[in-house]
């Protein structure tokens, strides 16, 4: 059975009364009941718990690992962005949402700012389906929509995904590539925008169905462990 | 200096007094003239022209072809197709304009049936960069507004693009890939979605730049000929 | 259980005692054979039959069409190239092997001639994996190798793989993209090189492997088929 | 005139008497005479100069940096390799040479290892073109020779490339995606990997074309910059 963790940043939901109204558990208990529901084996993790609650054994009893972060990217200790990175290298997926978009670990694969325009005006959100046949668009229709989200915007400073899922309309004028996915060494990476923390994002139910199709997509097997450097027998050697 | 073809159907403005008004010399004149105001070498050719004005030797003669085309699609004849498509794969450019989406010539090079969703209730359109660095988008502000458009929206049955310069935003809710690069043989195409013909919509100057952007982009070197077939004497012969 | 149909053009095998020596059921049989072995529900299908073997009830019974041809591409009726090519649009897969990255079919979803250089030495090739984590690879090592086997090599008139899982080093100095993933419409196609009729390539357990693995992979969910057309009612009509 | 800084480590010339025989001025000088053979205007930098030669200065009046390392990539400064970083999203060109794979640069860029195989036993390589149509090609035959050169083999542990213009094929028996195309941010990446020091290479006739078509493409108009951030006007407020 796939195992998921599922990281929180967890704080604005102790320190602001509208999160913690929306998700009292926290974000990660939202996300994770979810992904229980579509029959995942789920632990969670929060940024202020022993290494993030992320170690070596976490990690390497991990398939995939979703990621939610916002106000405090920055106390992400270094040596455990540089292990979760080598983790996904190695093959372990992972699932970036929304405010991810300026995570260390995200900005780190990416290779780009990963910055992009925003605003907080509880903007009605379409999001389109333009790759039908992907295995994250698997159930959904068309389109669906988010009542209310916060406004992400193009430009949007990524690399070219290796295939786009999902448009996102927003009421005000804009549009963004809502969900976007990337091969990195043997990791599958998926970025998802909806997860505003003032919305009931997470207990959307096509979110929700995306999240687990991100999952289940990234938990794939990702072939075997690559040999480098010096191979001095040529293979054609006569 | 870069030789373009600008080809039109030609019709709906001869036989519909609202298309008429606003292009009475025809969608192909506007195009025609943006494009010299841009610099380039124009001529134009339509579907009622003899080989519809394509023959071989406008074909040898021409960098890029422009293309529009709405209600007489399948009049196009089959073997003129055939000679466009063997002179695109051989390096001329080609640009795709609006409901040319559904030409025998662009789903010939796509390999899809190029469908799309739309409706015609002049809309208000934003089309938004997404990729700035390319040249396509040069001179563009971070998007541009059409006042009025048709309706073209996803799902889009394309091949994924090469590379995704412009989405399009409506007013209505949808979301559009406008503006899509490919590279087929060494021919460079363009699909851009504004034109439709009851909105003056290519007298709009970032439609111009647009379009403009496109020629120069698909009319840039497409390498040496190909050699292909029977190689008789291995390269590494020893 | 994922159906698969086998198409073979099943002539030189009659016709070339070489070839019938190395295929004397054809080479139809060795690659049914292989991916029974795997575990798939296949039939076979051959030019000769009525329709080719491709009626409408076979075509929507079949998950995958895998594809060989080589000296008789223009005797498949262009109604039934119509009738595949509708097919995989909508969502099955196909596996063109070898030369039949001439067929009709192969051409007429990649838009591009579909050209390439070959010679007929019998030269040793080894396949390198230059995606691990694609599921065409899985079960591979680094590389494999092929002792005898028809030269195919660069330029290879196609449009850029969405994925290039294989590349083949050939003895007298050539590489090819071996192994291409596209998708068009629902349908997911691959291209997978070896298969030449003088040569027992289909008895290869890394190449069954492949052509396995591609079943797999190409008959995967499709997602719900798409609505094209006037959409009357814009989704965000207040 | 397109302004390109050569940088180099510059150490192997000046500690191997074999690397100094061929470079006595360094590989930095061998690659500037080159450039300005093809008209550009060149400056050099390397690694022992103050801040590695490459001030704020520098960098600003950079339109394309090359970039040559391999024993001493753990000297470079990391301020020094985020201020490259940032100069490069922000549109200058970047052309990574050879052993530079595994430069912090590249890496950072890359968001993978960048690891590969490898073997120095003086191989002939040859170089085929396989996207003939892309601006890197233009000038070249459809493959080119390297006498000796180190093998760099798959796998190569990068991100699919935009766009792969070329591949190499070696002796031994290895395949190698020897010339890379990224686009990052507003800045254009090659990766190009022919040039072991203990090899004349970039006397090559056509290694210097390939470096110098390739600062071409690299400096080619990178649009405007980009916005980002708080956009707190919708832009189709009503």
């Amino acid at each position: 059975m796939t195992r998921v963790t599922v990281w929180n940043e967890f704080r604005q939901e102790r320190s602001d009364p509208v999160v913690g109204a929306i998700y009292p558990d926290g974000i990660h208990s939202a996300v994770a009941d979810g992904l229980r529901e579509a029959g995942f084996e789920v632990r969670t993790a929060t940024l202020d718990e022993p290494e993030h609650g992320l170690s070596e054994e976490v990690l390497a009893a991990t398939d995939v690992l979703t990621w939610w972060g916002h106000v405090a990217h920055d106390e992400v200790a270094d040596d455990i962005v540089e292990r979760v990175h080598r983790r996904v290298l190695d093959g372990m997926g992972l699932v970036v949402q929304h405010s991810g978009h300026f995570s260390k670990i995200f900005q780190r694969l990416m290779g780009t700012t990963c910055n992009l325009t925003w605003r907080e005006a509880g903007e009605r959100e379409r999001l389109w389906v333009v790759d039908r046949a992907h295995p994250i668009a698997e159930g959904l229709g068309e389109s669906f929509v988010i009542e209310q989200e916060e406004m992400y915007g193009e430009p949007f400073d990524i690399p070219a995904p290796d295939r786009l899922v999902l448009i996102g309309w927003f009421q005000g004028g804009e549009v963004f590539r809502s969900g976007c996915c990337y091969q990195r060494g043997r990791g599958r990476i998926f970025y998802f925008q909806p997860g505003h923390e003032t919305h009931p994002i997470y207990f959307h139910s096509d979110v929700r169905r995306v999240i687990a199709n991100a999952v289940r997509w990234a938990a794939e097997p990702m072939g075997a462990a690559l040999a480098f450097g010096n191979r001095k027998v040529p293979p054609e050697a006569g």
